[in-house]
């Protein structure tokens, strides 16, 4: 169940020949009817294409969209002006296959930096494509995302109104490397038919990645690419729904879908064997116990010390302490699953329990900053000599 | 040649049993009057007892000192107020031998975090301590603050005033792992025969450690014990250095030092096979360019692809971009060694050129963003299998 889940929109799958490999490389995701669009994208400096067009077509028409047009096997980024050439070529090739406006169809994609689309090909392909519904044709389209991903990430969620109308989430995302996202992430698409304004799907948007999408790191390298988008199109029916118990709902049901969008993509890194959850409470507010979570989530001292099931609380307290967030180590606990290791000191702990923690897929690092009522979470991956191998042969 | 280069220094080599391995652990290094003394510290919030207390003793003393001592095998940080009295122990055994006051003792402390010192057997290893001045004694000491150092890191230089004096300088340092300086750095000592004060000691020693020891990057994470000291204690004779050609010279000898010594650091980063230097020109001002070589230098992404010889300038290109240095893409310049890989667009270049270049045993990348005269420079090393056998089994 994946962007099919929500009423109203449908997805395509096509192989234009992108990828080195062969297979389904583009993919189309489509709303019935016009939809309320809202998205966040990449900090990094060296925006890809496809981001400088997408931002552009959000910023024209003040946030509506019908179209999401995604690839794998080509970034599409660090292209110059034929870049984006390139994609308005592929944006206009879906507009006219679904008769919409250029505006209305939001580019996305994924892969080697610095190689061009096979533009040719990838028309040719768009003119072929077959809108689908079903279930599976949602599964099938977060595969033909996917580049150094073993598997599809996918996730739905429903809730219920006020009034007894349910509105339904779907989404997918793909990311394996070059994952430490800034102010935005990864691919991740998001379909709602819920009936939401677009100023209201852009300010439940921007507070749910803070805490989701933005708070994964597999390797501390912010892409070039990373997007997440949102389309509501109200095929649930009704009135627009307001601020009050009906968009906590919406919002709650949302973040649900990201989080743990935001978690497989962590569970899937390059290499990884383990997820990592750290968990920080007691900062002086949210946004330093998100800077405390994240900076331990990526130290590649913890990411070893987990990947040799090595109990080294003292790696944990020392990248806490680099995470630019004031702290009193005398006041710091810390806990590896169950298992209290340090309490502003160091303690006499059962290693062999703590060990067990590590070995754990999903391995759990809580820390209390004793500091006051701040609290989050973050999530990284262990690092193997997998994530090694991998990214030394991977070619240009 | 090391610390012993600088006339009127002396090292002591001793073994109390820190290490598991055995061998020596301890070392102590001497002037024989006092001596001005300058430090930078980390910026970790968890700082170690001897930072804590070296600190201290500087901030007492004004910037003079009689020794340093340091220890491997044990970091003595996150061991709460029993550290501090360990530290203090051991700095008392020091200045009772020496016959000098606790606070021109300046201690240092590599190793594990957690684990306690143990004092006893320190103290009564500090009172057979015999000090030796010779050029192997200054090698030895260097071999005997180790970790997991492959290999000692000594530096000596020497620099002519406008009357003629020559003033030496010699510095050790350590570090392999946990090296992602801010603000301060490892653990390294310099000593200097040159007649200098303390206020011109730290006005010159600031902005050389920010030119060098931080900009090494081996893991990206932040150690509790980073330090850098340096010690004059004029036995060069005749007047105090003055501000002008004098002090220039005595600053380009220090940057000099440091900046071999921070080389070697990154050169011999745990599991490393190459040093990486990314030389950055053409940003808005020094500063920014020094940002865009470390995040280059600490992007796991262009790690991974110098130890598989790939010349993925992709990579490279979004670690820049993610710096938080604002650039423009279509201006930026790229070279992998001699071979221009980037030009605001891809180019064709010549891949076996650059791969050959990838393949030295000191790799260069070499950045322009034509948006101005700052330039600066960064050194890291490659991720291998290694670096995570090295991490996975080092134990707590």
């Amino acid at each position: 169940m994946s962007v099919t889940f929500a009423r109203g929109f449908s997805v395509a799958i096509g192989e234009a020949g992108i990828r080195a490999s062969g297979g389904p490389d583009l993919v189309l995701i489509a709303s019935d009817g016009p939809a309320a669009a809202a998205a966040t994208f990449t900090t990094n400096q060296m925006r890809a294409a496809p981001v400088l067009v997408a931002a552009d077509a959000l910023n024209a028409t003040g946030g509506a969209a019908r179209a999401i047009v995604v690839n794998a096997g080509c970034a599409n980024a660090g292209t110059g002006a034929g870049g984006l050439d390139d994609v308005r070529a592929v944006v206009a090739a879906v507009a006219a296959h679904l008769g919409c406006a250029l505006d209305e169809v939001i580019p996305a994609s994924t892969g080697l930096i610095g190689s061009r689309l096979p533009v040719d090909a990838m028309v040719a392909t768009i003119r072929t494509l077959e809108l689908r519904t079903s279930p599976d044709a949602g599964d099938e389209a977060a595969r033909a995302i996917m580049t150094t991903d073993t598997r599809p990430k996918v996730r739905a969620e429903s809730a219920r109104l006020a009034d007894g109308r349910e509105i339904r989430i779907g989404g997918m995302a793909k990311g394996a490397g070059m994952i430490h996202p800034q102010m935005a992430t990864m691919l991740a698409f998001l379909t709602t038919d819920a009936p939401i304004g677009t100023s209201e799907l852009g300010a439940v948007l921007r507070p749910v990645v803070e805490r989701t999408f933005n708070q994964v790191t597999i390797d501390g390298d912010t892409s070039t690419n990373d997007a997440v988008i949102v389309l509501a199109n109200g095929a649930a029916g009704g009135a627009p729904i307001q601020p009050g118990p009906d968009l906590e709902a919406f919002a709650e049901a949302l973040e649900t879908v990201c989080r743990e969008l935001a978690m497989a993509i962590a569970a899937d890194g390059e290499g990884a064997r383990h997820l990592i959850e750290v968990r920080v409470s007691g900062a002086a507010d949210d946004a330093a116990a998100r800077s405390v979570a994240r900076t331990v989530a990526s130290s590649s001292l913890v990411k070893t010390a987990v990947h040799g099931a090595d109990p080294n609380w003292g790696r944990i307290a020392a990248a806490a302490g680099r995470s630019g967030v004031a702290l009193d180590p005398e006041r710091m606990r810390i806990c590896i699953g169950d298992v209290r290791v340090f309490d502003g000191a160091p303690l006499d702990f059962d290693e062999a329990a703590a060990q067990a923690s590590l070995g754990e897929p999903v391995v759990r690092l809580i820390l209390d900053l004793a500091d006051g009522d701040g609290s989050g979470t973050a999530w990284g991956c262990d690092l193997s000599a997998e994530y090694v191998a991998i990214n030394s042969e991977y070619t240009t």
